[in-house]
């Protein structure tokens, strides 16, 4: 089916997601208003408000595109490689500077805003956090998991020190240290 | 030996070290100046002189006082019980609010300087961290855990869930969620 109208210019988009996400990192959520990106982006607000309802949609929209990639891991025969991709994608996505500036100031900001910080927070990593809890699963009918533990906290331990890294300001975490995280969590929840 | 000169003021010290703490969750630490702190407290700028060399003095002392409690935990016979211990008590730790905010806080405020944010860290956690890994060695004395592990990611594993709650505005992690961390990072490490 032909869309409608006139073909959306995909080159405007990049420019008000950059602008957006480089006011973001350098003057927080409360900075990042319309206003400012059409400044920012040199696109005018009206072309700006045709395309997003506001503030808040101009946000996430630019983070989404930061957290999704065109090659997200989709689910093989094999759970334990599954979670190694996928734990492999979260670990290049925190290495990106920007990306760890930008958490880095969400969760600041987030201090004036809970609700809101939670709201980004369940719609940008929902995908993603689905696949890890489904891939786990995985791991428990394939007889590698137990089928008595909370699979969220586990998920949480193979996924927290990969952020803890970028919100203390280390280094990024290497890939043989996520082995490790992997291969301490699948032995730890063992059957038997 | 009796200390020289006349007894210092501890409540200047408390009135002091509360205004810098305000200011830093507030402002961040680019606001948190000696004047700034003077005007908060109502304590002379000149007396702040004479107790502390300045901004970065004032904040490290005040986060000091937050990061060591008391009682710290002392060594046992039982690394497992002092393990358990000492979660324990990061876990209160970061379930205080205030604690909260300021870390989000400082670790947005390190992307301007992460040289600065770095030494303040390892100033503030270097105690901590070294009995985590004191206690860690003796479990591997004691043959809970495998001699040939990286024990300083064995220890990220163990506090970074702790961590992340706090920078991502979750719930607190529960008592049962840290045992849980406990058993399986010690079953993930268990020899043979």
């Amino acid at each position: 089916m032909k869309p409608r109208g006139r073909p959306r210019d995909t080159a405007i988009d990049d420019q008000v997601r950059a602008a957006t996400l480089d006011l973001l990192a350098e003057v927080g959520r409360a900075g990042t208003t319309v206003e400012a990106v059409a400044a920012a982006s040199g696109v005018a607000k009206t072309t700006i408000y045709r395309r997003w309802s506001g503030r808040d949609d101009l946000i996430l929209g630019a983070l989404s595109v930061l957290f999704q990639s065109d090659d997200e891991p989709t689910l093989s025969d094999d759970p334990r490689a599954d979670l190694g991709a996928l734990l492999g994608r979260l670990r290049e996505q925190w290495a990106d500077p920007q990306f760890r500036r930008l958490m880095r100031r969400l969760s600041s900001d987030g201090s004036e805003a809970p609700q809101d910080y939670q709201r980004f927070r369940e719609q940008l990593i929902a995908q993603r956090r689905g696949l890890l809890l489904a891939i786990l699963g995985r791991c428990v009918d394939a007889g590698y998991i137990r089928d008595d533990v909370d699979l969220r906290w586990a998920a949480d331990l193979l996924v927290a020190p990969v952020i803890v890294a970028a919100m203390t300001h280390r280094d990024d975490v290497t890939a043989s240290q996520l082995d490790f995280s992997v291969d301490i969590v699948l032995r730890g929840l063992a059957p038997g």
